[in-house]
């Protein structure tokens, strides 16, 4: 039997009382026991967390032995950092043993990791780069909304990850869509690593959550367990100022609390105690120091059966019927997308019952064609406003919550911007489907700072996200359709402009009718035995006005369209290179894109055949995507040239 | 003569308001033109703060004949789309022609781009991603301050853009340093992108700044010229709550103002008007609409003669004397680089004068070395909070200003977390110098969140960055002397742990002594007959471990290091094709660095010969560098491993 506060009551019972006070010895024992034999980790904050932890778990609903159980509340902690508090309460509650912990602890494959991970039973979220944690508990909050659901999302915030910008996005945000099931508990000990916060960076943290409307409480002694709960008990009751909106608890904390030359001292933020530190600290405690007895059993190898693998929910989803555009259609790949994810609502999100796929974006609804959906049910679709790294993160956590969620903006934003939140949600193996318009030279008169270039270089250093640049309209849609369908972290990148059409050497649509997207294959567009032309995305058009001109020119070139850049069609580019040389073509920088990826395969292939990487060489200039192409050589006679100074 | 106010009137002159009128009129005229001319941009929001501008200029001191006169007022369009609005009055106030702005706007190549960039005389930075530009305006204040000058910063933002968390970490900022010389206005026309403000993410201007302790002047009437220029008079004056802080002035404005049909209405933030809405607004204001006379105008070449080229101001710097650390030393290159940096700032910052070299960090000056500098001279560091976006961008325009920048955090949060920031920076040519530690799986126990393994696969999309990656602490101490006293954008990064010296055959340190380091030059640390290791960084430790244990079973291998990323030493790499198999190594992921750098130019040169790429190939854990290492082939063993496997 775990500790189970009653939120009920008016006050805490002498027996809960004392029980809390032997939980505290024991739980501060294990965070400087911990950080002592890992020779590292934070010891400070997790001491000024404790007493808030140790209540909040007898107050939440939540399973130790279910620690997935769908009802539970979800506590993120945002100060990924207080791992050895956060293990030692859930060893408290029951979740793990303390040996799995104290052994395992910041041990390479171990269960317990550094900064909190979820592989560690109990933890909701892997965090560490501070500011995203409320962007992730903002995300639950609206799962469970979406999802018709009341549970609770309480997040843990340091006083100095307040100062991330992306922390007051997530703060709007939450007032915005009136997410009163979100509780903020915020540790406030004013300390961070370099020193006092009010000598860092001075703020006024009501004044901050003030200011996006939320409700302010302030707990004078966040060590004293009655004020403590009497504070939950009136938050998690409702009895705030405006019970519909969410709630801050701004609670005063001691950094180190409870070992008397701790306490207060910024340098015990990130440092463990040494050999004679620990006696002392153990002796303050009543405690006996069993360093030695620990630090022998670190000798073994690590053990990793606490650790939960990673479990993949996501829902069952209709593609729906493809559309296919015919030969003469003139449209471009946004609208194709706009109408595809149209489809898959309509197959999908029933208006009158909860949706099942969702989309999220930035103040761009209509440039990234999400309108449709919209209109299709108003509730499946978050507008987040111009704050794309909460954006970002929320999306990550609503995918995680077995609903599908497409996040779309420009390129800039949707990649470059938000790069780390995406890394992130990657290393959290969310599902999200980033779908970014707006990339490349062909972002035209808007210029350089919105013409993303570098979304292969950027989405190519995560280990989990596909990465899918369709050719056309008819390739968008089938594209748009599997990743709706399938798991997993997907990018799908398009230009801005339209695009003509893919056809067969019969004239008919290559990439309608019957075909299927098949991740890692690339397509054959044309035959040829002089040479080929690897390519995908916006540049197509320009690409088949090459090839015409090579054909008229007596060349017989190939055509291979690569959607899928990662995973890549390794096998295709080893066929090419039978074929003779190799031009690559891409609105992407030179260096990082598809021209690299093709080089490297060769490289490796130890195949010496006559290559070149077309590209983006330089900043675009403010200008029509055609003049812009032409001025780096990537218009269809530029395009041809290069190809005839290959063969 | 340009119109000229006199800030300690009470109020405008009758002559100065018809001026005013006639100046809004003819800029007006131009907006609409522009715009319909180039088919796009944004005529709604430069006719809302149109008015504002006008009389900023006519308030502030500057040249237009001299656009980069040094004592200039500096004026920062954090809304880079307003250009029609920013190019109409600067060709009032005389920076140009209507014809050179009315032919060029949104033409591939002519100085008039679609979001203001610093190409067009009076434009003092590329802006367009939203949410920037206050920072810039922070770094411009900053460096007033540092040098010892008074000019006047002024940062026009929209209310759409002060939703991007980055505005409010520039806020806490400029309040921690006082910075009264620096003045927001707000055009607040209630309306962005997709709809009112207030329905896309509602938001309390005041209470926002307030939060962060500014002076908040409410201007009831952003059209009304008296009402504007008694506001700026007290503003500018200094007449405000409390002098010593920065000011916000809060000012409601009409989107499309001044057009009956266009005020107020969303759709007009980026939709130019078509012909007979011009012939109606062209009605409205006045005017001839000439729209057909400029139409053809147009399809003349573009002309670029108002471009200005982009001057290079960097100060002369002393790299002063290198240190060299012996064979026996052992240290890590983050304490080399604050010994360096302390040594340049002893040789250049004067903390009897005025600070040449300039240091940033975001709370964890201890961990990036920079405390030593610090205490050299207090002014000269920077401490930014956790609030990297920020501290990126600010950092950027400070060294724009003839002052040379060190911006140093761990490498997730100096590279991942703000990679559109520096984007941004690289487009406007800054002098920053970002020095990165705890980069790779080097950062050990702080597990994945923290390992940066990104930093080549993301600082090779610019254009305008070295990246430098020293071998030991004696390179170090080289590279940093070198990126101090050398104008331009350079990236210098680092692992966290204690490193070997490199050693010459001789014993002595490869790196120390007279070795100088050079851009593009790659190291023959060892020579060899049997193939090639190419390193660099973290790992030229357990390459060399790798080399002795080849070297006892026998084998000849060069170890070739290369600290140069970019600019890249091709030519070693052709050398080390011809003597056989080569083998890169790193702590970054293996698709994205080194390895994807020698793949490709192995592939341009048509070089058939054994290759492989060692790195990271998934997310790592919290543990022990060697560990890391060892579970992913790093370490000696596994690199002399792969060595054996490939000849």
């Amino acid at each position: 039997m775990t500790l189970q506060l009653n939120l009920n009551n008016d006050q805490l019972s002498t027996e809960e009382l004392n029980e809390l006070a032997a939980m505290r010895k024991r739980c501060a024992r294990r965070i400087l026991l911990s950080t002592s034999l890992a020779s590292s980790g934070h010891p400070g904050g997790s001491l000024s967390s404790l007493d808030l932890l140790l209540t909040t778990y007898g107050c939440i609903s939540h399973r130790p032995d279910e620690p997935l159980w769908e009802n539970r509340d979800r506590v993120v902690m945002s100060i990924g950092h207080v791992s050895p508090g956060v293990y030692g309460v859930l060893a408290e509650y029951g979740y793990f043993s303390e040996e799995a912990f104290l052994t395992g602890f910041r041990r390479a494959g171990s269960g317990f990791p550094g900064h909190v991970e979820r592989i560690v039973p109990g933890v909701e979220w892997d965090t560490g780069n501070l500011g995203q944690g409320l962007s992730t508990g903002v995300g639950m909050a609206m799962a469970m909304r979406l999802k018709g659901m009341d549970q609770r999302v309480i997040v843990y915030m340091g006083d100095g990850e307040l100062q991330k910008g992306q922390a007051v996005e997530a703060m709007r945000f939450a007032h915005k869509y009136k997410l009163n099931n979100l509780v903020v508990i915020v540790d406030r000990n004013k300390l961070q690593i370099c020193g006092p916060t009010n000598d860092i960076m001075p703020m006024d943290v009501n004044a901050l959550f003030s200011a996006s409307g939320w409700n302010c409480e302030l707990l004078t002694d966040g060590h004293d367990y009655n004020q403590i709960f009497s504070t939950f008990s009136k938050v998690f009751g409702g009895r705030v100022a405006d019970p519909s909106l969410p709630t801050l608890i701004n609670a005063q904390t001691i950094m180190g609390k409870g070992i008397s030359f701790m306490e207060n001292l910024s340098k015990y933020h990130g440092s463990p105690l040494k050999k004679e530190q620990l006696d002392k600290a153990m002796e303050e405690l009543g405690v006996e120091n069993d360093f030695d007895k620990w630090s022998k059993l670190r000798e073994k190898p690590v053990t990793t059966e606490t650790r939960l693998e990673n479990k993949v929910c996501y829902p069952q989803i209709d593609p729906g019927t493809p559309v296919t555009y015919d030969a003469d259609t003139k449209t471009d790949n946004r609208s194709a997308y706009g109408t595809a994810l149209l489809g898959l609502a309509q197959a999908n999100n029933d208006p009158e019952n909860k949706a099942k796929i969702i989309g999220v974006s930035c103040d761009l609804e209509g440039s990234v064609k999400m309108g449709g959906f919209r209109r299709h049910m108003e509730e499946a679709f978050i507008e987040s406003g111009i704050q794309e790294h909460h954006a970002a993160t929320m999306a990550g956590a609503i995918s995680r919550e077995e609903l599908v969620v497409f996040f779309s903006t420009f390129g800039v934003f949707a990649v470059s911007e938000v790069y780390n939140q995406n890394r992130l949600n990657d290393i959290n193996h969310t599902n999200l489907k980033v779908v970014a318009t707006h990339l490349g030279l062909d972002v035209g008169e808007d210029g350089p700072t919105h013409q993303g270039i570098d979304y292969i270089g950027l989405m190519r250093n995560y280990f989990n996200f596909s990465i899918f640049l369709p050719a056309d309209p008819n390739q968008t849609d089938r594209i748009i359709r599997y990743v709706g369908a399938t798991s997993g972290n997907h990018f799908v990148g398009m230009g801005r402009s339209k695009l003509n059409m893919i056809l067969a050497e019969d004239g008919s649509p290559y990439f309608g009718g019957d075909y299927q997207f098949e991740p890692g294959r690339a397509d054959w567009v044309r035959k040829g035995t002089d040479g080929t032309i690897i390519t995908y995305g916006a540049l197509t058009t320009n690409v088949m006005e090459a090839w015409r001109k090579l054909t008229d020119d007596g060349f017989s070139v190939a055509v291979l369209m690569s959607a899928s850049i990662a995973p890549f069609d390794r096998q295709s580019v080893i066929e090419a290179a039978k074929i003779g040389p190799i031009l690559t073509v891409e609105d992407h920088h030179a260096d990082t894109g598809l021209g690299s990826i093709v080089g490297m395969i060769l490289a490796e292939e130890e195949i010496g055949v006559a290559f070149k990487r077309l590209g983006v060489t330089r900043y675009g200039s403010s200008g029509k995507p055609a003049d812009l192409y032409a001025a780096q050589g990537l218009d269809g006679e530029g395009i041809a040239g290069e190809f005839k100074k290959l063969v």
